[in-house]
């Protein structure tokens, strides 16, 4: 069998490339094209409109720091809402933590859900837990229901603009909004956080700039930290937390949890330190 | 003119590629092959036998924290000393420091500064400086015949099994041995300490390892940190400081010095931070 290799760019100038050992599936859902490949570096992969959502290889860089920090940040992290995550490497994390009782995940492409149960049945196991709910429907729609509902909003979704498409506008777009950001507001109880994945700074400052200063026109505080994820983007990705009462540098672990020795990529000590930016990001959020 | 892209293997199964533009220089040394291409997205790129040693977009963020954080450590950096680093980038960051008094600059290759200057004139601006001396000379060779003269020894070298060369040692690879370990040692002064740009932990971690154990045995204090460099393998890059004396997490600067305004990438209040790293990369180091 010849070689294969799968190319994506970062920018029309840049990209990652991959060799494939397999295509597992392909098909195209009302949403975007979802496809899962198979590799011998990353094992397997998913990948929506033609971009890397994770492999399975460095997947917990990406879920680890979206869960844990908000997590052990909030002092009682009861209800928690994911919009998008519909791979359940979300919920997975989510429910290593015993505060957790109810997880609702809202994800807008039921072929999603499916592709990844199938394929990925280790990262989407989670969601037959009982405390999980999973609602197929349109996060944007779902909020205006929930108001005053949830401790922790993880908003767990593709990028307002796929790099992949160039210029045309994913299903995620309407996420990244000032709309969206009052709706998440609403949503959230008293001494609630959200925090979304906010794309690379390197090749997409832009759209991470812009989305701080318009959460900071909506929460009282809005800190971005950083992780690397090698297939990502420059390897280098944001995380933005926004809260009216939460505050990320002063996390702390005061009985650490057995879970935290089974772990790839988080620890308690990385904070503050993962909220300090290159001086570049730090003049991109001024 | 048709699209060329250039790709470079960080293993078997993985790479990054980028559009050139034009290749302004090709040659082989009696070392290695050296090439110059410009590109779009970073500028000009410095290829050694055919790995991408920097560009100039990114570059910053290794010269700046290769430099910096033993610069600020050291109370007293008067006399430095850099093995390999023929592009110049080291001595620029090295040159803001008026603590410095001397620096020699030791490269085996004569081939890459005589195309640096030609092809990267500002990064080479400062082997012109008074305060600068270069060597054409085996860094190993000359650590033999200078001892206790160095305040902070630099390793900005090649790796030393590039992987593009797939397990052929490179010219570096005598660097990063315990024998040379035991003259870096022998080459400082009391209280000196020395920085290597030691590999990315994802892709490589077993010759950061290697390197951490064996540097270990040597010195009395080890430590590691990281940076984000988007053209290296995995965007994410690791150094190794070693020292009987100083202490990175320690790292404070008391009266900041104005140049700080304009880096790109180093800032003081990185550190703790940087040094605390991923759990698998504990794991790794432990």
């Amino acid at each position: 069998m010849p070689e294969s290799w799968f190319l994506e760019k970062h920018t029309r100038h840049v990209g990652i490339t991959l060799e494939v050992r397999e295509r597992l599936f392909e098909g195209q859902s009302e949403f975007q094209k979802v496809e899962v490949l198979d590799s011998p570096e990353f094992g397997r992969i998913l990948l929506l409109d033609g971009a890397i959502m994770f492999t399975e290889r460095d997947e917990p860089a990406y879920h680890e720091m979206l869960v844990h920090p908000p997590l052990f940040a909030h002092p009682r992290p009861e209800r928690v809402l994911i919009v998008g995550g519909g791979d359940g490497g979300t919920i997975r994390e989510l429910l290593k933590h015993e505060a957790v009782r109810s997880i609702t995940l809202v994800e807008i492409d039921k072929m999603v859900i499916d592709v990844c149960r199938r394929f990925f049945p280790a990262l989407s196991a989670g969601m037959d837990d009982p405390k999980v709910s999973v609602e197929i429907a349109d996060g944007f729609a779902f909020l205006d229901a929930h108001r005053g509902e949830f401790d922790t909003i993880l908003v767990d979704s593709t990028d307002p603009i796929p790099l992949t498409t160039e210029n045309v506008s994913g299903p995620a777009e309407p996420l990244f909004t000032p709309e969206f950001y009052g709706k998440l507001h609403t949503a959230l109880r008293p001494g609630g956080l959200t925090v979304f994945q906010s794309e690379n700074p390197f090749y997409s400052g832009a759209i991470l700039a812009k989305m701080h200063r318009e959460l900071r026109g909506v929460f009282g505080k809005v800190q971005v930290y950083f992780s690397n994820i090698p297939t990502y983007p420059g390897g280098y990705w944001s995380f933005t937390s926004a809260s009216d009462t939460v505050d990320l540098s002063r996390l702390r672990v005061e009985r650490p949890p057995a879970f935290l020795d089974d772990l790839e990529y988080f620890q308690p000590a990385m904070f503050p330190g993962a909220l300090v930016a290159p001086r570049y990001v730090d003049r991109l959020l001024a």
